[in-house]
C-alpha cells in the first residue's frame, strides 16, 4: 500500500470509528438559549470594566465561539419594508420562529396577524421538554414571544386586552386575541393554558384577573392545568420535579440586584451661567462619580443562576428525548432604558452566573448546545472621562446623561445616554454578539441572523420548521 | 490489531502525512493587517444596511473567524492607570508593539517616554519585506506607529516639533525628539529615514520642510535614502518593484470617497416654539432624509484597494521570507469625528474592496494570515426613525446631531453623533470587531487585547518580541 493509499484507508477508517463512537455515547440533544435584553458590546465592555477590570475577563470572553447576529423588524403597515431598529417583542419572536415581524408582535406575522409556532411548540410536539426563564414578568416580550401569540406586547393579562394603555395615553388593542374573538387570549393566559414544563420570573400580578370569561383567576386556571406554582426561593428548591413548574416571585419584574449610589442614575452636565454666552466659554460641572450599591428594593426572589439551577434540574432528561430551554437576563435593558448603569451591570453579572450554570451543565451532558445573544442594542456608550479635545481648554460635554463610575481598576468610565431626551432611551439597531460553546463550533457561521439562530436550534434539535410552519 | 491500535496507528500517520505535506508546501509567511479607524460594530451594521441592505452581507460577514479586542489606554502621569476610552495612536501602538501606552504617543512607552520596537522594524531585522498602507497621511496616528517613535502625534514634520498647536492653542512640544536633542525627528523625517519598503497614502504637505539640520526637503531626503517617489495612480502602476516606494496622493489625508447631499452632515432636530414651555408640548422637525452623493473633493489619488494592489504585488516574495503589511481605512473614524455617516459608509465600502484584494491574494499565497480589527469605538450610533416612544405623541428627539438616509432596502436609517457638544465627536470605549482568514483559525481567541494582536502576528512570522524589546 502506498503513501497516498494508506492516507485514504485512514481517513475512511477514522471517519468509521469516530460515527461508532458518536452513536455510542448519543445521548439527547439539548439547547439553552441565554439572551441578554439589550446586551450589545457596550453593555459588554462597560460591565467587563466594572465587574473584573479592563484586563480581567468574563464568563462570557471564554466561549469557544464568537459570532454577531443582525437585528431586524419590519413594518406592520408595509411587511416587506425593513425597519432597522427593533425591539424585544420581534426580536424574541425571530429567535423563537425564524420570522421577523414588526415591532410589538409575539409570535404573529406583520400585518396578516397570523400566529407562528415557536421553537417550544415545535419541541414539545416532538416530546422533548421546555423551560422558560427571565428576570422580567415571565408575560414581558422576551419570555412570552417563545409560548404565546398576540399583537401586542402589552396585552399581559385578561384586564389589558381592550384597552392597553400606558400613562393614560391609549396605544391600541388586542380585540382580536380575545378568546370570544377566536385568539388565545391574554398573556399569562396562554402561559396558564401552555404545557411548558418551567416557567421561572416575575409578574404575578397578571395572574391574579379572573381569566376570560371564567370565575377563576388566571393563576389558578394555571394550577388546574397542572402547574406547581411557587412563589420563593425556597420553594422553588422544594418543588416537585414530576409536575409542571410555574414560579412568579415577583409582582412585576425582578428587582435589579445594584443601583447607583443612592439611588442615582445618569446626570445632565451642568454648565456656567458664562457659558451661555459663548459655547467656548464657562465651565463645566460633570455628576460626581460613584460606585454601584445593592438595591435596596431587591427581594428574596431567586437569582437568575438559583432559577437556572432550578430549571436545569427540572428539565434533564438523561432517557428522554433532550429539551429546549431559553434564559433571559432582562433588566441589562430596562436599566439602560432608565439611565441606570449600574443596574445594567448588576443584570448582566446575572447573566454570567446564569452561563457558569448552563456550562457547568454541559460538561455532564455533551449533547447541550449553549448559545448567548442579545435581542437588540442599547443606548448606553462608554465615552471619554477626559475629552479628547481637553487640550482645547473649553467645555466639552455630552448633550444627553451621564453616569461615571469608580471601577476597580482605580479609574473613571463614563456611560453616555443620549439617545433621545424621553424618560426612556431608545434601542439602537447595531449588530448584536452571538456566542456559543463548543458544540456550536462548525454550526454558527461568523455572521448570522436571528431567524438563522432559530434554523441552527432547530435544526440541532431534530425539529421541522421554516416559514410554513404559520397555523 | 484491535479497532482502538488501529485507530491510533491511523491518527499517527495521519499526523505524519499532514506534516510532510505542510513541509513540501512551505513559503514565506506573510501577514496583512486591515485596520478600519473607529470601525465598530454601529459603523459596520450602518455600512452594511447602507451598501447592500439589512438582508446583504458584507466581505467582512463571511470572514471565517470572528473575534473581539479590549482597546485601552493608560495615564501618561500614572502609567499603571487605566483609561478606558483611547486614541488612534495609542492603540496603533498596542498593535503595532504589544505594550499599551497613553494616548498621543506612537510607539513610546507611557511616562518614561522609551521608544519601542514594532513590528515592523522585527520584521525588517528578519529579513522580511514591510508595508503601510492609509487614506490618511502617512504621517498620521495609525500608520506612523508602524515606524515612527514619537511622544505626540501631531509632531509630524520638521516645523511642528517645538511649538505643536491647533487652531491657535499650544497643545505640547516634541521637543526631545528633536536629532539635535539625540531623538528621531518628526514623523516624516523617520518615515523618510526608514527601510519600509512600500509607504502609500497621503500626507504630501509634511515632506515639503526641510528636515532638521539639513539643507534638503524630507522628501529629497526620502529620494536620498532610496525611495522612488510617486503621487498619482499611474506613476503607482508604473513604479519599478525593485526600490523602495513611497505614495504621497494627496497634501494631507486623502478625500474621502462620499459625503451627505450638498454636504450636509448631521443636524440637530428643531422644535417649535411651544416645546420650549413644555418637553411635552411642541413638535419637533428632523433632518430631511438623503442619500450619499460622490464627494466633489475627491481627486484623482488611486483607492485604498488599488493601493493595497501595488502594495501587494511589490512585496510578494515568493522566493523570499515573507512580508508584513498594514492597510489603514483611516477616514471612518474621521468622518465619524465630522458627523459625515456618508464619508463614514464610502471609506469603509474602501475597505471592504481592500480586503477583498487581501483574499484574493490569500488565495494564492495560502500561508497568509490576514486580520481585520478596528483600533477603537466612534460615536456614530443606529437609532430609531420611528421612536419606541412615538405611541405617546410628544416630542421625541436626540439631544444630539442625526442624519436621517434613504437606504436601498427602501427605508430610512438614522445615525445618531451625541457624545459631546464640540465640532468633533469623542471616540467610544467598547471592544472592537476582530476577523482572520482561515489562517487565523486556531489562532485567534474569541477575545483578545490589542497587544495580544501583536503576539498573535509576530508568533506567526516567527518573529521575537515582548515587553524587554524596548530601546
Amino acid at each position: 500500500m502506498n503513501l497516498r493509499r494508506l492516507f485514504s484507508f485512514c481517513l475512511a477508517t477514522l471517519a468509521l470509528v469516530l460515527t461508532a463512537h458518536g452513536a455510542a455515547v448519543a445521548a439527547p440533544r439539548n439547547v439553552i438559549l441565554i439572551i441578554g435584553d439589550g446586551m450589545d458590546d457596550h453593555q459588554i465592555t462597560i460591565a467587563r470594566n466594572y465587574l473584573v477590570g479592563a484586563r480581567g475577563r468574563l464568563v462570557l470572553d471564554a466561549m469557544a465561539l464568537r459570532s454577531t447576529a443582525q437585528v431586524l423588524a419590519v413594518s406592520d403597515d408595509e411587511p416587506e419594508r425593513v425597519v432597522y431598529v427593533a425591539d424585544s417583542a420581534n426580536t424574541a419572536t425571530a429567535l423563537a420562529t425564524g420570522i421577523v415581524t414588526s415591532r410589538g408582535r409575539l409570535a404573529t406575522t406583520a400585518g396578516s396577524d397570523r400566529d407562528i409556532t415557536t421553537i417550544i411548540e415545535l419541541a414539545q410536539a416532538a416530546g422533548m421538554k421546555t423551560g422558560i426563564v427571565s428576570t422580567a414578568s415571565i408575560t414581558d416580550a422576551t419570555p412570552a414571544s417563545f409560548v404565546a401569540h398576540i399583537s401586542m406586547r402589552f396585552c399581559e393579562n385578561p384586564s389589558a386586552m381592550e384597552d392597553v394603555s400606558m400613562r393614560g395615553i391609549h396605544l391600541g388593542s388586542c380585540s382580536a386575541d380575545l378568546k370570544r374573538n377566536g385568539g388565545l387570549g391574554s398573556i399569562a393566559e396562554q402561559i396558564a393554558d401552555s404545557g411548558v414544563d418551567v416557567v421561572l420570573g416575575g409578574g404575578a400580578d397578571h395572574f391574579v384577573p379572573k381569566a376570560e370569561g371564567r370565575e377563576e383567576s388566571v393563576l389558578e386556571t394555571a394550577i388546574a392545568g397542572g402547574f406547581h406554582v411557587v412563589t420563593s426561593a425556597s420553594e422553588l428548591a422544594a418543588a416537585p420535579k414530576d409536575r409542571k413548574l410555574l414560579g412568579l416571585f415577583s409582582p412585576s419584574h425582578l428587582p435589579v440586584r445594584w443601583q447607583g449610589e443612592g439611588g442615582r442614575v445618569a446626570e445632565k452636565p451642568e454648565t456656567s451661567m458664562l457659558h451661555m454666552l459663548h459655547r467656548y466659554l464657562g465651565e463645566v460641572t460633570f455628576p460626581e462619580p460613584m460606585k454601584c450599591e445593592a438595591n435596596p428594593a431587591a427581594n428574596e426572589a431567586p437569582s437568575l443562576k438559583q432559577m437556572t439551577d432550578a430549571a436545569l434540574e427540572h428539565l434533564a432528561d438523561d432517557g428522554g428525548k433532550g429539551f429546549f430551554l431559553t434564559i433571559e437576563s432582562a433588566s441589562i435593558d430596562k436599566q439602560s432604558h432608565a439611565r441606570n448603569a449600574c443596574g445594567s451591570i448588576g443584570e448582566l453579572e446575572q447573566l454570567e452566573e446564569a452561563l457558569e450554570s448552563a456550562l457547568a451543565f454541559a460538561k455532564t451532558h455533551p449533547e447541550t448546545l449553549i448559545l448567548v445573544t442579545a435581542d437588540h442594542g442599547q443606548a448606553a456608550q462608554l465615552v471619554p472621562n477626559e475629552s479628547l479635545f481637553a487640550g482645547f481648554g473649553i467645555p466639552v460635554y455630552s448633550p444627553g446623561r451621564i453616569v461615571r463610575l469608580t471601577t476597580r481598576d482605580g479609574a473613571i468610565m463614563v456611560v453616555n445616554y443620549a439617545t433621545n431626551d424621553f424618560s426612556y432611551e431608545e434601542h439602537t439597531g447595531v449588530n448584536v454578539p452571538l456566542f456559543a460553546n463548543e458544540v456550536g463550533v462548525g454550526r454558527v457561521p461568523t455572521m448570522v441572523t436571528q431567524p438563522e439562530i432559530f434554523e441552527i436550534m432547530a435544526e440541532y434539535l431534530g425539529l421541522k420548521g421554516g416559514a410554513s410552519r404559520s397555523r
